[in-house]
């Protein structure tokens, strides 16, 4: 039965967009042991950390260090992400060591104003950058497009669906085959995830999209939903919905959580569709995720279980 | 632009399902303020207390105070508990006293086990005991049939929907012209939903649908954007997201509370329908229920604001 149920694939932010902004620093042996729950959990795709400067994201400092420690799954996907020229040099001299990250992240935002406070320069010289960052990179990892401010800012308010689907088309032309749709600050709602996931299907077919959901306005898993039925198959999340930026202070918007790993895997299995994952291992994971930050987090099924999919598991065995 | 839109009704179960297994108890002052506060955001129906023995259910043994305090709106619906024929003999004094409740809600249970933890008793006998209610307070109030544990068990695991679709048609069948389906314990899933929903769209047009979901494994907005999608119209919800039964304890089975109404509100006005509520009012009636629990609630709204809805709002006026 299990063979015949469609795959999605899941790829676990904890490590990075999950921490980036915790007020507790991880040591690197912990995050090595967060990534390997990860992987023996069966995630097809771990973003593992960042090669951000350390000024300005002292969080991921240690991202050689982590990389190196791991234990790699085969076939898994570890992702770095990668600001400027300068992080994809790092993630280059890693691989070339024989321990680096085996996807890179190149980032773009979709409106001026976030791109001028997050990246600290404007779209038109980002794009520019993005374009160096692929070149180097080609033939040596996966690269993965990611949009930020996708369905809305707190800054100019709504987005452009035409502006996204250009940058859609920019990220192929580079090479790039997986492009991730972040709603940063959690404006998408269903109907406009629907249109833009089946407008990138049908205007750049190339592309893979990838469901990038926050949950600031408490509709991450029916965003995820309407991105499923719209066809997407890729979805990022992290464990106990932790990650995005602080926005309350830097955005003065509220949380901005991720969607919670553990809720988005029992909404996709209970909808047929294999996650690939092992659920005990899940659970593993989710409860060292909070083990480690030292606080309940804000997944429900962290504290409900799986339910009647725990059943149903036993079912098929 | 507003007139054009499809017309959604929230009912706002704060004042019964969210305070019933709150460890604080309110006053009957701050209750009464709480229900006008609801009332002054424009819910069409609240759920104002319950009928039930205040020794099972001590929250609201000030039933008849409240109703008897608060500042009606007109046309709004305010619905009382009534889990025995007591409880409607109770609710047709206070009606004849000129201050009751104009809507009662009739409870089963689609599982035995879940009949006789929640209602003492088997299903049989509560179907004989809602036909005398029924009968009782029919042209009196509107009635509501609730169906607990439509999606799913903790005891008894999968439910058979045809078992709901009876008992459905049964509450039909006794005048009842609006029926909860409730996902008690958050098992519901959106497939489950959008076909239980047409199903009974198909088999029981009478019968006015409402979405009763919990969030306990995080899919409560995903399965209300279900059932928006299968046509329904009704929705249940509460502040802050509390409510449901202290399932830890009495069900071991972690966090149970309602769909969150201000997530609810800024999904389904996002989606391009009316709720008719004033969304000002909507966020100081949050305020008021975190200020009387004395504790940040589970609402993302209530953190992040309404968003682009603000905007798009401003435009419309």
């Amino acid at each position: 039965m299990t063979a015949m149920r469609e795959r999605v694939q899941i790829c676990e932010c904890f490590a990075r967009d999950g921490l980036q902004h915790e007020p507790i620093a991880l040591s690197p042996a912990d995050k090595i042991a967060l990534i390997d729950a990860f992987t023996r959990a069966g995630f097809p795709r771990i973003e593992a950390t960042s090669y951000s400067h350390p000024k300005h994201v002292p969080a991921f400092a240690d991202a050689s260090e982590v990389l190196a420690g791991i234990h790699r799954g085969e076939g898994v996907y570890y992702k770095a992400t990668c600001p400027n020229l300068r992080a994809v040099e790092r993630a280059l001299r890693d691989a070339d060591a024989g321990f680096g990250a085996n996807e890179l992240s190149l980032l773009v935002s979709a409106t001026e104003s976030h791109t001028e406070r997050n990246l600290m320069t404007n779209r038109a010289e980002q794009w520019r950058r993005v374009g160096e960052m692929a070149a180097i990179a080609a033939g040596r990892f996966r690269l993965i497009g990611v949009i930020s401010m996708t369905f809305g800012c707190p800054f100019e308010g709504a987005v452009d669906a035409g502006v996204v689907i250009d940058d859609v088309k920019r990220f192929a032309a580079l090479g790039v085959t997986h492009v991730a749709l972040g709603d940063t600050n959690g404006h998408a709602t269903p109907s406009a995830v629907r249109a833009l996931f089946r407008r990138i299907e049908a205007e750049v077919p190339e592309v893979t999209s990838i469901a990038h959901f926050h949950d600031s306005r408490g509709a991450a898993l029916a965003n995820c939903l309407a991105a499923l039925e719209a066809g997407c198959r890729f979805f990022d999340s992290a464990f106990g919905g932790v990650g995005g930026h602080p926005s309350r202070i830097s955005y003065g918007d509220g949380f901005t959580g991720n969607a919670a790993t553990e809720d988005l895997v029992h909404l996709l299995e209970c909808e047929g569709f294999a996650t690939g994952l092992d659920l005990d291992r899940v659970m593993a994971a989710s409860r060292l995720c909070e083990e480690k930050l030292g606080r309940e987090l804000e997944s429900r099924v962290a504290r409900a279980g799986f339910g009647l999919l725990d059943a149903r598991n036993l079912q098929d065995a």
